[in-house]
């Protein structure tokens, strides 16, 4: 695996198809996709994907000191037990990972959900899994779940979609059409990083409830303080730059382009398939998924998960994204 | 009235105090207000002010050629009827209308609620009206005819306010954190415009409904076209230009602070009122309103008008919006 010899030693790096035509044109060339594996050899497989700022750490690991985007629910011991599955965990494509994503200076194509799909089915392949036994995606790895549900139905047992859905609202493309401008604004300015901390600082409003906000913040709010200082203000700027640390501006624009292109036909998709919405997520709302859900032709289910924290609960709501999780999978 | 031989003469302008402290401690010199009356000047006098984008050209009037932004609800035989009533407009100081705003180069005060509320009362000195039988305000305009009715109680016999609150929501004020980001984003890449522009098509998408987004973009949005052509990124584009054309980014950051600044307290306000919500209002929600109203001393009603459009409902939604007034001042 010659592309190994470049890049940092602690990512376990599956090679992708040397000259590898992506869905919307362009073509990757000796491109990798970086993963990690938990769990016993021989146990059945999951693969686990969450949204685009997540990536192959899911679990905590105390051999590197890795904390996992998911650790409350995968590990020894947890809904998803890491004593009785195999989890499999990847870097985006086009993200901040170890996965190929754009360099400086050098052009990257466009990177469709399905692209993921394609990837991973990839790395099965060359993890010799023939068939998970589950996928459970989260946001934007609820999407790509969709697709390689879509697209390799042979190889899926399961499928456990946690705020996603076949399509983007309106609202939520128009939501990231101005995170794009903002992204760009920042490049024309100058100063990336500005820009790519203000766009996140966006998202992460679509992420959270207006309620949920007013509970943290709304006390200082109402004493009508300088703007400036406004508690939320500074954590909107902390969480913005906190991100535009570990992402370039090309990657989060590849990311957001995947997500603002993302469309799969629900009819398309004969894998026995369980929905969770976030209780009051703006981003994918109830309505979207119960879309989904009528669609589906093996939809088992479609359960709205309680939380405060709308999209973000599945991060921020770890008992009740557990309890449904425990009861799917049992 | 010296400051006018320096402006267009198509604007009635009224002379602020010379040296004139404001409330967030700058000093606005040499200031003027700009205002337009309509109705005979025996009727008994109404203030209609509207959103920040709102300015003194409230009714049409055939004689310029003048749109008027709320010309359904203010003009002969409308519900603010122009031979009953004598409606006074202002344009914003600090915005993009002929008031004393913010030029190239030098520097403007901070513009408070207060302060546009003060401008009002030295306005209506000059026109010697001593007391409002009405003063209606949307949004904007509803905030500063909030801190009026707490400043002047004396010289408003009632007052309307319709999308408005004493206070923004954390939401609210975080959305305007990231908006005044982008403002500065534009700045600092030479293109102001750009900056407003794109921080004007974020506002616009606090204004509406995802329900209405999706009704009026959603068909298209299904099929997983390219999002360089989504039709609401084009109509975000437009909307956002046109705002950019007439609104300098100083102008629009002084309006912007000001929206994060209005805090009133509604137990100071003894003046009747009657509140209209918007339904759907993302920005000022009913809740917002409804705490307003258990707070006022002499809230006469809070009303959920009917409409699709939320925040932009006092606008697109002129029937529901016109019944309230002609109950509410009948």
């Amino acid at each position: 695996m010659s592309a190994a010899l470049t890049l940092p030693r602690a990512a376990t790096l599956c090679p992708l198809p040397a000259e590898w035509p992506l869905c919307r044109g362009g073509v990757l060339r000796g491109g990798w996709l970086a993963y990690t594996m938990a769990g016993p050899a021989a146990a059945p497989a999951l693969a686990v994907l969450g949204g685009i700022s997540a990536g192959r750490l899911v679990a905590a690991d105390p051999a590197t000191g890795a904390k996992g985007w998911w650790a409350e629910q995968v590990g020894p011991g947890r809904p998803l037990d890491t004593t009785h599955w195999r989890v499999v965990g990847i870097d985006w494509l086009g993200g901040a990972g170890l996965s190929s994503a754009p360099r400086a200076g050098a052009a990257f194509p466009t990177v469709d959900t399905r692209d993921q799909a394609a990837a991973l089915a990839c790395l099965l392949d060359a993890l010799a899994i023939d068939r998970l036994a589950a996928l459970v995606g989260c946001s934007y790895g609820g999407m790509v779940g969709l697709q390689f549900a879509a697209m390799h139905p042979d190889r899926l047992a399961r499928l456990l979609v946690l705020g996603a859905a076949h399509r983007s609202t309106v609202a939520a493309a128009a939501g990231r059409t101005v995170q794009r401008g903002i992204v760009e604004l920042g490049v024309r300015a100058g100063d990336p990083a500005a820009g790519v901390a203000l766009a996140r600082g966006l998202a992460l409003l679509g992420y959270r409830t207006p309620e949920g906000l007013e509970q943290r913040f709304g006390a200082v709010a109402a004493t009508g303080a300088a703007h400036e200082h406004a508690p939320v203000a500074d954590w909107l700027a902390a969480r913005g730059q906190s991100f535009a640390a570990a992402w370039s501006a090309a990657s989060y624009q590849c990311l957001l382009a995947s997500l603002d292109l993302h469309h799969v036909e629900p009819a398309a998709i004969p894998v026995p398939t369980w929905l969770g919405s976030l209780a009051g997520d703006r981003l994918v709302p109830l309505e979207l998924m119960a879309e989904l859900a009528a669609a589906l032709p093996q939809c088992r289910g479609h359960r709205e998960l309680a939380t405060q924290h709308g999209h973000d609960g599945f991060l921020c709501s770890p008992a009740a994204v557990g309890d449904w999780l425990t009861e799917v999978l049992s």
